[in-house]
């Protein structure tokens, strides 16, 4: 987070039970709360979700979302080299920043099958014909084991039950069926003015930052022009869903898409509310990713200020939320702050600069211990016991060199998280 | 590895307590394989391993080894832009390439401390006072937790029994007393004609490739000019200490550091063999490393066939061999190569291609589970318990891209490495 940070707060931060994300509304004229479920739609939403049978008889595995007639839409994808049939699909797609429908396969991610980008292309225009829509104007995501074939015959009677059941607006069940090793579903909406947006997410591992995460789906009815809809997305991308990380690995089909069904004008105090309000349902929904990924314990929050530029300041603070080491010590309530200081010195590419002590403080949990080159003495039994109670640990770095800062999300790294990850699977 | 490649054969390489490590020798016209321990040393060398009490009381923590008079010495350090003061001493002592003692203090890095600079530069100046040796020829390495003072009163105790303990040679206590979380002690020696290499290196976490890696010392009697011990241990290195990982963090004290003794003439056929000679025990060091790294069951070799470049190939290799989710899969004994497809895949700086299923072979363990854009039929539960048995896992993977290859070589992500470093260590 950066400007946005500023834009949006957070009450009971430390508490995902019972946090509250809100920003002060330029159309309303007072602080708006999101909601925690997909009560806010615009409409001429329909959806459906399916037991589709793709990697196990009886689940939720496919959905389809579509608006009632083509809207204005943007995406950000994946940076993965091997990336999914439906990422090539979508960035196709979306040149003409319009779309009309989504469709979502979970428990098979269609990457590396011989068949992946000739199935995916069936399934868009398959989905297409089910609904009406031309091609051209669906989206595709697949999520799940990479190298296994669709069962393309399941996939094709879960395509063919389409017409008869579709439901009216965006139904909770979508949520569900995107979801692969998620403990739940991730939904936010929010209205301001007769403005909503209503956003979801699936995501638990290969969750990286610096790069569109997981699979998120936002639904506005502001009319925003195009080029506008894309540049907003993508900034609040980096802020949020490009701020977190749970294991450094990238997922091939991670998307985040925009639709909007351009029922409501966007005048000037709208444009102002959207970027925050968006911002903060992505944020919301990128703490939830956190707090619910693999073996997680812990929402790890790490902010590095006086960095020389944004970007150094987010390097530094990746290079430390990555680290195994600073995963493990935080596991284990360990407040090491030693391995913080070796995790902020890992090689940044051509960066030969070195830190120097006299210039860097290091806080955890609001808890300074290291101040320009003198340690700070704490009570470490305490902290260590501070540590293990909470759900949210802080990190604060000040490297002194500039003004610009920035904060990123991830967590600890716990025995589940080898054992969920440990599983035979293929 | 590359080029060593081929110059250096392992026999029994699945099993590392019966390997051997050989090279052909153009010195001796016949093969020479490594000795497992330091029967072979240069002459004049002088050493010492004392309990200094630098975090506990009754081990090993002090070490010294000098020569009876200045050498050639060159090194490669770490890239960590936390740096330890002894590195920066080393790198400077080592302008000029001689040096003729050297120090090394385990269980504390003395790195971020208030005094740290200024107690490096004493040990150094002590040292070299108790030798009898000019200090700008004393290297230093500390090696343990970060932030925390040195216990100096401790350490000026220990250096004012060094002059009553030096012994004759490079005694085995040295490679002991060099240890923080290491199992057991790692060292080589090989012998060609009256030329002789002696190494050891401690080394268990905080391992990562592309740069110099934890403690490592050689020792030489052949007489090197100073530019080509330079280089060569610089290629040797990237080729195996730079191409190991455990848990992709870096030391901030990482030194691998070569003297000779200058004793034998360096002549064509002795050169030849010096390099495949170091390679081989730099290539057994980095292995048994990684064998006996933090929470290790197996030891992953990814070798990346047919890329584009050396250093393209090693891209992709260390992508792989880094992903917690294939690290956790092959401690899971779990053949799941749609990781590896995601890993490999993994963004690479301003890399922007994408990988052709069609150009692309993928094999563990020996066996060929994507060809080409095909799937081949595996019998996966066989696969599964190949992987559970071995303590040497294969992963091949052909590009199609050029004809350049590159090895690196890790580990598997367990419980115990969770376990080791969640500790309460501070």
């Amino acid at each position: 987070m950066n400007h946005l940070s500023s834009a949006i707060s957070i009450v009971s931060a430390n508490d995902p039970d019972t946090s509250i994300y809100q920003f002060e509304s330029s159309v309303e004229e007072k602080t708006i709360a999101l909601s925690s479920d997909l009560c806010h739609q615009p409409g001429g939403l329909k959806s459906l979700a399916l037991k589709a049978n793709i990697k196990y008889p009886d689940v939720l595995d496919f959905a389809v979302v579509a608006l009632n007639q083509p809207g204005t839409a943007a995406g950000v994808f994946t940076r993965n080299r091997s990336a999914s049939p439906a990422v090539k699909i979508d960035r196709k797609n979306l040149e003409n920043g319009i779309s009309q429908a989504l469709v979502v396969l979970s428990k098979n991610a269609n990457v590396f099958t011989p068949t992946a980008y000739k199935d995916g292309v069936e399934i868009v225009e398959s989905v297409g014909k089910a609904l009406n829509i031309n091609p051209s104007n669906v989206l595709l995501s697949c999520t799940g084991v990479i190298g296994v074939p669709l069962p393309m015959n399941n996939v094709r009677k879960a395509i063919s039950r389409i017409t008869e059941n579709m439901q009216n607006g965006l139904i909770d069940n979508v949520s569900e069926a995107i979801m692969t090793t998620d403990k739940s579903p991730k939904v936010a909406s929010v209205k301001f003015g007769d403005a909503v947006i209503s956003g979801m997410a699936k995501g638990a591992g290969m969750i990286e930052p610096n790069m569109a995460t997981m699979l998120v789906y936002f639904f506005t009815n502001l009319d925003i022009d195009k080029k506008l809809l894309k540049s907003t997305i993508k900034r609040v991308c980096d802020s949020t869903f490009n701020s977190i990380s749970v294991d450094t690995d990238t997922s091939t089909s991670d998307s985040v898409i925009i639709y909007s069904t351009n029922e409501v004008e966007a005048t000037k105090s709208y444009l102002e509310d959207f970027e925050k309000a968006l911002g903060a349902i992505a944020l919301k929904l990128s703490r939830d990713i956190i707090y619910q990924s693999e073996g997680a314990t812990k929402l790890v929050e790490v902010t590095v200020k006086r960095g020389r530029t944004e970007e150094h300041a987010k390097q530094v603070a990746k290079l430390i939320v990555n680290s195994p080491l600073v995963k493990t010590a935080i596991f284990g309530a360990d407040p090491n702050w030693g391995r913080i200081v070796m995790a902020m010195g890992k090689p940044l590419g051509s960066d030969e600069s070195t830190f120097d002590p006299e210039k860097i403080s290091i806080a955890i949990a609001g808890m300074k211990m290291f101040d320009c080159g003198q340690l700070v003495s704490v009570d470490l039994a305490q902290l260590s016991s501070v540590i293990k109670d909470s759900k949210h640990v802080d990190i604060v770095i000040e490297l002194g060199e500039g003004d610009d800062q920035w904060t990123v999300w991830g967590c600890d790294l716990s025995y589940k998280y080898v054992e969920i990850n440990a599983e035979y699977t293929t």
